[in-house]
């Protein structure tokens, strides 16, 4: 009796997608406005999805008090009303959403009462992302 | 040519979370003010996938006309503007939203015209859980 | 320089619509499923909409600390998660959105530091009601 | 380090229900209000998934502007403000969503720089399908 | 304590931007992709504002069973799954969404159990048109 | 036959509340994480309610595509992906979304075809702001 939960955090944020690999050229080449020197920003949500069998005597998988309390600690204070380019995370990695995925799977992977199957971040209305974790070997 | 058809059906009903097993004061903090004695309520909205062929004569996979009046019958007259505490299927288990989806499962793998892949069930805009059926052996 | 702010709260609580004056019958036809005996529930969202002059030096019309900590007080410590029939505010009165509306009209209305304009309540998806205060005589 | 792209394309276009195979009759009582002889229409959300390592260097799974210049070409250009009765996909084929999304995959199958997972278009809020291509033998 | 209640139904239409007045080029000019010959369609959601007093006997406006009746006849019958240009209230008038607010204002006007303030129809989620009946003289 | 339309612009942007008047300690206090040094950001979602006649050649009141494209040239080519603090708007003004309703408003009241009536600004899902220009005398 597996059931997996999918948890909505909000989070808004700044970012500027820049590489330092490139020329101001290339850059802009590549990125375009979503390259503009002080950076844009948008409302991210971040949707948790996890999996575990059901506890017969809670009728719960995860307690959802638990998964907020970590949520709150792990991503939401780190996160929420920053710039993703001054965090330490993206120092040597572009903040693109594709990174932020891979990011944020790596702090709700150390979850410890259920499984973590994959991080979806919604940048805007019509665009998302998702990242399940390393293929399996 | 398989394809995937979801189905969203909206339901208003109230329940309360709470364990025989447990004290008022476990039960209390389980289930937080999900707890609270006289119940609250959601509009749950129940998300039904089906899957199988496409018919070359109708370009449906299912008809939806059957799939309504299925679900009108088996879930909509059964559980909307209900109690969930109060109907049989949770009189020995709890009426959480991950049970709600396992007894849901149940009645949409009787639907005779497609195969049942999976039932999701949003509880609020940010929660849903999810029940694709017993594990293969 | 006056601008109106539209705040949205949101509240799970269940209800049934029954009205002591009419009989078992009268309340089935008025009420219909609304009126199953041990009632049903809503994710309500209440958005609650204050004018004011847009202060200079902060470029707010109200601080939004200011009116979450009050709404949090007066709002949703007192209905989230409740039976709305089960509260002082329903003993007399039947619990229909309209009059949850003119009920938290009163609550907001005690804000200090904006102007309230209007209270509106979605039930569901499709439903919402909007209630203004008073007419002016 | 594969990720998944979920990119959302608007349309608006009309159709309707209808097999020459049937009698009047008949595709009256399997179509319904569907085969109404002048058509209706809808608000199609086409929602590409796609996936792919991320470039170390960009931070991209794919550039969004290379997807999105593809998608008006391919996609908008020739189904956009359009009745799908009328066109070339569909002279022998229904231009039921079913069917939609197979002419949708095939058409991004061809988008050169990532993998095409699936098609999902949402028909309507309650209604979406998914195509994923065909089985693997 | 008279209160507004918001409605919305939901149609799905097609239509062709044309009108007689003007030749070919100047429709095309005027209408863009909306004048494609054969139609195209939307999910229109039609949310009808009506105001009165609450009911003291039953906590309600308006009776939504009675309001849905009323919809359900006068309103999706005549429009769903049709096409708008071969309806009598478009042979003399362009069927934009304008004037299908117009049209539809006409028809809950004759809604006797409450007073209706506006209409509103969203045409896509980024467009919607709002008719309040005529000016006071 | 006044109608009015609501057009929705979506805006990515950053923007820092701080107020050059406060010191370090009462930015922190009046504005709480929205102080954070380097900015965070929104999608903002820009609603343009306009009013005027329907033109009975058109049946539009305003043609849309007029409409885009002065927004496209006086709205988002300005703002989408700035951050707002940089711009000429902001120097004395703090970003606030309360402000960026009456620049937007600025803005918009310059279109020739028909009245603006309001901008109303959605920071985010749970917070709108508005303003309908200065008062009357």
């Amino acid at each position: 009796m597996r059931v997996e939960l999918h948890r909505r955090y909000h989070l808004s944020a700044s970012h500027r997608l820049h590489s330092d690999a490139y020329t101001l050229e290339q850059n802009r080449a590549v990125f375009g406005k979503c390259n503009n020197p002080y950076g844009h920003g948008h409302n991210y949500v971040i949707e948790v999805a996890m999996s575990g069998p059901v506890d017969p005597a809670t009728g719960m998988m995860t307690n959802l008090a638990d998964l907020d309390a970590f949520a709150n600690k792990e991503l939401i204070a780190h996160f929420d009303h920053q710039n993703l380019n001054t965090l330490a995370d993206f120092q040597t990695l572009v903040p693109s959403t594709e990174n932020l995925c891979i990011v944020v799977f790596g702090i709700f992977a150390q979850y410890p009462h259920a499984r973590l199957e994959r991080i979806r971040i919604e940048e805007t209305g019509n665009n998302s992302f998702e990242y399940s974790g390393p293929a399996a070997p």
